[in-house]
């Protein structure tokens, strides 16, 4: 049986969103890529994930020509409601700072990258097994696998990006030596529900009690998707129906309060909460981009957005390297880098480090604002009474004061001028 | 030996800044207080105490008529700088929130307060020893003590503010079943030291670094007040002056940075820190104001600022009391608290119980901003560095976005629009 082999400018391990939007932005420059993805195409399209997309993340979709269905199927938000103790405060991204996020899943944002993809004749083998990545520090790096059937499969590439996922095996080919790991975890988890419900609200309710944290999300007009803050070793059949709803409403604070909307569950899942950051982003020829390279905890919904501002930083620095390669004008940006000194010959890879160093500073600080909005909203299990007060204190400073609120409302939406293209 | 008896409205023990402004205050309004404190005034006008002044504090002491010093010789404090790993910013409360602070120190607030008092005759018992009150649950509250020359003394009144500091008597007249103490500590103190040094820089630095944080304060032209990050247990006097010096500069981030003004230091101190809150600020016939109630890790600038916010609380609620006591307006203020039923008769300590829960609500926002920005600021002995990178990100968050600046500003400065009065 023959080896089937590519030949492509960049090679790409993980077909997700961060795997597939760069795909796509740098076919729109003119520079090919092929796509590897150990899961099956209905696999990612079926794993439930959270969908609150900000501006910018919006504004990719749209400006890459992938379809308008975030726009038209995607809702717009305004703002959001958090409450502590029952008492409700809006916190409006518009009046604040100009700017909404749009309720769109997950798993839609893939749908619309895999067809787009696929429409314009993009190489991508789903169901990959045995991926491995070569060559990361010679000027050939290669993607092996085996396809869907059985078939042994190599694409040959002058660069790799590695955007395969929070248990990234991208990310273990950057040596222990230059890497280093930063993980922080957290005493609890989100038990999450889809429900056949009508939305209870209009608007996201980020709620926080004296039994914890919930989150009323949504997904359409007929189904619902909730979380409430639970032990991390919570068996999710361990709950029943009325328990779940009657707990969320507790943490809302009770029916006079906001009714919530109850409908048979049709999915339980818990979530585990930890934070990670990779450091650097890039060795030899792999970047990684997207979860490959961070994971935050759900609650500051900026996992996606910070794939697609990944992508959005890297694409322009991709361009850069591989004109460095064929001696274009990309190689006098290397002319800067720390490591060349004067004649000597430019480090072609230095692009790619700058990547890495403009994304990591925003990846910090959405690790920032994920940790301080979970910190905010949840109840640890050994908050002392200090804590529980202190917490109650920094809520009204947030929502006291247009000030507080416009700081929530400014790292929710994605910090405007923090723009990386 | 015959013992002395003033018969007055409202018995003060503690005649610190939120005694004497309470009893400056209660005078304005025609009720009488006597002061009864146990230190010396000279002690307590040479004990070095911070002195950043928020807007409404400033105006507490020339709406009072107090004096014009803290205009004449405090200065004006139109922001101040914050520095990470040696990168300063500026935050610019002026322009971000419209208010400024003052920059005058403890000392001479306690100057002004004390010679107004005494100017105006006011009743005060310095080193006053055996302090005691008795008959809080009774309506005739008594503060007997022995004076400077060991006479007995005694203070008949219809009520009794507790403002007698940290380490309060009068906090633990409140009884154990009803008083609940919420306390946090810290895993540092700062280093304090008066040094014959002109300033450094135009305002405040917040500076920190890898191995800690710094403030380089001020108090006048000749002498210059700094701080650094040290163990709670560290012996002042194992650091000598050059070592003191090259450190802080250190944390500053060399002289390129910022050039440290150096100069033989006159004072060495290390200040413990923690956070404390008495709830609630009252019982019976006492109510408690500044430290007495609640202690905040100097960081914010917050200790003084709460005591005169709690004082601005409190007297038109003492005003309020007695009304109710001699059944004129007042009485009709009781009638909607909670624990009187139709037709009961009013509680007449009511308006103090809203006192306390008016304060503790500023006071759980000011513990808020302490923490927070003590936590920002400083690094702990056993901080990993996950935590060292996501607090380098919210620096960033806090310094990169004008939201993030305003919201320090705001709390900074002393939220507008949450004034009590």
């Amino acid at each position: 049986m023959d080896q089937q082999t590519s030949r492509v400018d960049v090679g790409i391990v993980g077909g997700g969103p961060a795997g597939l939007m760069t795909a796509l932005l740098l076919k729109r420059r003119g520079i090919s890529a092929a796509v590897v993805e150990r899961r099956s195409q209905e696999a990612i399209r079926t794993t439930q994930r959270a969908g609150i997309l900000e501006a910018p993340t919006v504004d990719m979709l749209v400006d890459a020509e992938i379809g308008s269905r975030v726009l038209t199927e995607g809702h717009e938000h305004e703002g959001t409601v958090l409450s502590f103790d029952g008492v409700q405060h809006r916190i409006d991204f518009q009046e604040l700072v100009g700017r909404s996020v749009w309720l769109y899943p997950q798993n839609e944002v893939f749908r619309d990258l895999a067809t787009a993809w696929q429409a314009e004749g993009g190489e991508i083998h789903w169901e990959a097994d045995d991926v491995a990545v070569e060559g990361l520090e010679s000027e050939a790096p290669v993607i092996t696998f085996t396809d869907a059937a059985g078939e042994p499969g190599r694409i040959e590439a002058q660069l790799i990006v590695g955007a395969d996922g929070s248990r990234s095996m991208c990310r273990r080919l950057i040596p222990d030596e230059v890497r280093t790991d930063y993980f922080t975890s957290y005493p609890f988890a989100w038990f999450g529900i889809l429900c056949e419900a009508p939305p209870t609200a209009p608007e996201l309710i980020y709620a926080n009690s004296e039994v914890g944290f919930a989150l009323i999300s949504q997904r359409n007009e007929d189904i619902t998707r909730m979380y409430f803050q639970c032990d991390p070793d919570t068996d999710p059949e361990s709950w029943s129906e009325e328990a779940i709803f009657d707990h969320i409403q507790q943490v809302l604070g009770g029916e006079e309060v906001v009714q919530l909307k109850r409908g048979r569950i049709i999915e339980k899942t818990v979530l585990p909460f930890r934070s990670y950051v990779c450091d650097p982003l890039t060795h030899g020829r792999l970047v990684l981009a997207g979860d490959a390279g961070h994971t935050v905890p759900p609650t500051g919904a900026k996992g996606l957005n910070l794939a697609f501002s990944d992508v959005r930083a890297l694409v322009p620095r991709i361009v850069e390297f591989l004109e460095g390669l064929t001696g274009g004008e990309g190689l006098t940006a290397g002319a800067d880098d720390v490591g060349s000194g004067p004649g000597a010959p430019a480090d072609l890879t230095a692009p790619l480090r700058r990547y890495s160093a403009t994304s990591l500073d925003r990846v910090w600080k959405a690790q920032n604002f994920s940790w301080w909005a979970t910190n905010l909203l949840h109840r640890a299990p050994d908050e002392d009474e200090f804590a529980h007060h202190r917490r109650r204190g920094e809520f009204r400073a947030i929502t006291g004061s247009v000030h507080g609120q416009a700081y929530f409302a400014d790292s929710y939406t994605g910090w405007a001028g923090d723009r990386h293209d």
